[in-house]
């Protein structure tokens, strides 16, 4: 069974996780069983460079998260973590000191930017990640939605200053320093439409057997990877349904800003309103069992609890989309 | 009081600590006191490139050791020193792992690898690191040899193949790694011709009151130093008395392998033989207590016990130095 999903950070991690989990308990693996291999396109548009070092949030909380080295409190970064690299970076003054790195995280970022600065594509040193990580073991494959370097920004106007110069800046800078606060107008992804897909993306969409989208950010995370060059087609063409997670719950992000990230773009920040982000592709809708959004034709809305309090949580969430999946696949197949 | 060191690592970094320590026993600050002024010439030639950032191991030595922040046992790297970046790269794989580098160590190599990939000189670099240290409060300047990336690689034989192919392998391979043990044939500095002293360099050997030699590797530390075009003609040139401190105690180096390098370059592994090696430009020369060495004319030749067992001890081989060159710098002056 082949599953493709597109992620961001730490609600997709989550999510796949659960995924990964139901899976384990609904298929379990024998010679007979059809073992679930599921593919991850990682957004990869919140990259940044720091201290000269490449850093991938949204991928490096995938490969934590999925491979078991993930901080549970924070959602990011490694688990029994030290930061005495940064404490003396810190002393050095050197800037910023507003994103937080770990020494083990460090380590990560020292070997990705090492292989990336000797000309190794992202794809390939995810690939090594990934070893590191065990994703092969687990039926994970993590690709990269690029290996072309891209980047968020997020254009700015000074808070309290109506009339203040519109700035652009890091989108990390305005996510973590500012925590979505400083008034957005739009969002800058540069590189965006010269990148290519990584290899593997776009066959993986088109030879899935069912493709997700977890309740990542549809604005910053799953609307990035849509716009990379030909990922929106390979989603309008692939036979496998496309079932969504909204993001939203009681109509408000049970973590990050989509809100305020829809707000931006001028969105509804609803259940709906995001569906309407996806609608050229989208088969299946799994929203909040309070969510008023009715369903409509060619968009099957189901119903379920979507908080993921829990891995087991995450995993009954998984489980209904990757249903819903199945069923939508079954009902078109040829008799 | 214008003192200008040539220095390599740890043997070079506790003399000159002894050398403050020293000048902050006898010349108390006061007014009217004429404070001691150090220049120090570092050693870059064992410089190296590790997982994609540029480590400078004599120049930290000399950091971290002026600074207060030296690993007292080790006599390199950071004193409570983690190491999980590090376990980290070794959990991808990531070689070398031959090299010891700790997490507040590292904060200094990620610091110096950005700037330097900003563009920013060496020297610059250091500055800023010394600013970190606090030497400029200490009366000292830290210069490296030049900005010209140097690197020093040991043509070797594989041991137990007497007729195996000989190849280069860098000098931190041979020294950390081998532990010097890997016959040696020669050594080659690349760069080392087309290097350029680091501004400064030249100006605190002309300019100073004593230039002192401490008693680091002749090869592999000072000899490099020597070798940067303009440095040598410089301690021929100067005014200032020149007074080197033996690296042997008993016909044997007290750490390191100096024997070793002196063998490979031919040269006797006596004080005799590496007061030969400076024949041009030295006036004075402080032995060990025992060591046969006799005078001649126009070197002064001094004993004294030659081991940097304490602070204490390296700040009296330190004074007995600094002593020699302030005695033939008034025999030199003008009546």
């Amino acid at each position: 069974m082949r599953i493709t999903a597109l992620a961001g950070g730490v609600g997709g991690a989550r999510f796949l996780r659960g995924l990964l989990h139901h899976a384990r308990q609904t298929y379990p693996l024998s010679p007979d069983s059809d073992p679930l291999q599921l593919t991850v396109i990682g957004n990869t548009g919140d990259d940044i460079t720091l201290f000269g070092l490449r850093v991938c949030p949204d991928i490096d909380t995938l490969l934590y998260t999925l491979g078991g080295g993930i901080h549970e409190g924070q959602g990011w970064g490694r688990s029994d973590e030290s930061h005495h690299l940064a404490e003396e970076l810190a002393a050095l003054g050197a800037e910023p000191q507003w994103f937080t790195l770990g020494d083990k995280d460090f380590g990560t970022h020292v070997y990705r930017s090492q292989l990336l600065g000797q000309g190794m594509p992202l794809s390939a040193v995810v690939d090594r990640l990934s070893a590191r990580w065990g994703l092969g073991d687990l039926g994970v494959r993590l690709l990269p939605m690029t290996d072309t370097p891209v980047e968020t920004h997020v254009v700015v106007t000074p808070e309290g200053e109506p009339d203040g110069e519109q700035r652009a800046i890091h989108f990390q800078e305005w996510w973590v320093r500012h925590r979505a606060e400083l008034p957005a107008e739009r969002f800058v992804v540069a590189g965006l439409d010269r990148a290519a897909p990584a290899p593997g993306v776009l066959d993986a969409i088109r030879e899935a057997d069912v493709v997700i989208l977890p309740p990542s950010n549809p604005v910053v995370s799953i609307g990035i990877i849509l716009g990379v060059p030909g990922v929106r087609d390979a989603l309008r063409g692939t036979r496998a349904p496309v079932i969504g997670v909204s993001p939203l719950v009681g109509g408000r992000p049970v973590r990050g800003h989509a809100d305020v990230c829809l707000r931006t773009i001028g969105v509804e920040e609803t259940s709906a309103g995001v569906a309407g982000l996806y609608a050229d592709f989208l088969d299946g809708w799994l929203v909040d069992e309070d969510d008023p959004m009715p369903g409509r034709r060619g968009l099957e809305v189901v119903r379920r609890p979507l908080l993921m309090s829990s891995v087991e949580a995450a995993a009954d969430m998984a489980g209904a989309a990757l249903e819903l999946g199945l069923r939508l696949r079954a009902e078109r197949a040829p008799a």
